[in-house]
């Protein structure tokens, strides 16, 4: 991810993956991770009791577009090396928010305390990948031009359920002209591991937002008179059925604090 | 393409192109193609004396999505091998419109009267290639399931100019629900030598369309409340180039009476 990603946040941040995390893991670095790394896929974390861990897996493949597994632990391992060298679950997130039959119960900046031999983690592709990419294509990107984030809305399109798991749909927002918002489209397809192309354009009231200016999540960002509103799954879609489900005991990530891999963005574009 | 692609002509007509051609040559078919030779590329038509087709070829190469280039002649000579076996272009299109000065003076089955030694030949993808490849891909077409043909604009963008040949593109547009129109782009990205991905979506008013129930040609087709307009460059634009170029002599096809070639659809998708 270029610098000018987030024009607000300091310039780049370790260019090495592995740098990062070992930063991150020593508590060298605690804040947000999107001038972390360019070029590498960050993914969402979501940790869950094994008893739990199934019927979540089931909810991902049913709803891939919202959450793409990048990759997943064995149980009771803190080790994913398929997405990072010596990547530990349990120390290489800047902060991780843990939950308690569904409800928030505080930041913590490492789970090595929290960690149980049931556990399973799940890390979702996020949408910096393809961020990237509209801006390597030379598409603008306004909240980021703004360094704001990017609003959230919950839509009356619901997810397919299973087991416990359920909910509607919540989808991102960025504003593009007609002619860029068939070239975002073009460009995202490249990445169905990371929320791939939009689910909608356009006619926001068709998927139940009713007000483009009221976020669910996230800073309103302006839609211009000559502009579309492009909708992506969102990768809060899978956190928000978890806080519904309300298993006794789950982590995730904090807002912006991702997992950094060592898998290049341009590894999981599909052509 | 299917023989649901037109719903009010007859059921598919001719499984092999050459047949096809054999056929229209020997004045046993002189009514439109739609329902020709499923599965193969057809073409728009132009034919120019040397002298203008420098300056065509060049207005092509600049505005390839309204103008992809399938195939043209060397001068004086009425075959296109690589588009057909056997392919004269005087005789094996069903109808050629002609035109003195730039203006219409008529329409004939037959062009080898009118052949001369300087004429080049240009045939130019259409958009039956990638309508077969939405149907396809399920997504419905409206205009086809009406039995009618494709509403068209003239925008106001302008193409890019070479010597005499200018003007402003013309569209055609096809209706769409928003997830159906994300789609759309990705089907017909796969054929940019036919038009390509639609160069716009939604808000026709930003390319000068300011009554999409007004088309310039063509009958108009209902945009339903949950629908957006999705317009994709029409091959109608060379022609109204060449009428505002008013060359001493010009023909072209008449509209829907296409060239038949040999090429599959699906060897001219670029994925």
């Amino acid at each position: 991810m270029p610098d000018s990603l987030m024009p607000n946040v300091p310039a780049t941040l370790f260019a090495d993956p592995r740098e990062a995390r070992r930063a991150i893991r020593a508590g060298r670095h605690t804040g947000w991770t999107a001038n972390v790394a360019p070029g590498f896929v960050q993914g969402n974390l979501a940790i869950l009791p094994a008893d739990w861990a199934g019927e979540f897996l089931r909810y991902c493949q049913l709803n891939p577009k919202p959450c793409p597994i990048v990759g997943m632990s064995e149980p009771g391992d803190p080790f994913l090396p398929q997405l990072g060298q010596d990547l530990d679950i349990r120390s290489d997130v800047p902060s991780y928010r843990v939950f308690r039959d569904g409800v928030p119960e505080g930041d913590v900046p490492d789970i090595a305390h929290l960690w149980r031999d049931d556990l399973v983690a799940f890390v979702l592709g996020c949408s910096f990948s393809f961020e990237a990419a509209l801006l390597d294509a030379g598409l603008p990107l306004r909240h980021i031009a703004c360094g704001t984030g990017v609003p959230m809305y919950l839509t009356n399109v619901p997810t397919a359920p299973a087991g416990r798991f359920h909910g509607n749909l919540v989808v991102s927002m960025r504003p593009f002209k007609p002619a860029d918002a068939v070239r975002a489209v073009q460009v995202t397809s490249r990445f169905p591991n990371v929320h791939g192309a939009p689910v909608h354009i356009g006619l926001p009231h068709l998927i139940g937002i009713d007000d483009i200016d009221q976020p669910w999540e996230g800073p309103a960002t302006e839609v211009m008179a000559d502009e579309l509103p492009v909708f992506w799954a969102c990768g809060v879609t899978p956190q928000a059925a978890i806080r519904m489900a309300r298993p006794p005991f789950a982590i995730t990530h904090t807002p912006g604090h991702m997992v950094v891999t060592d898998i290049r963005n341009a590894a999981v574009a599909a052509l």
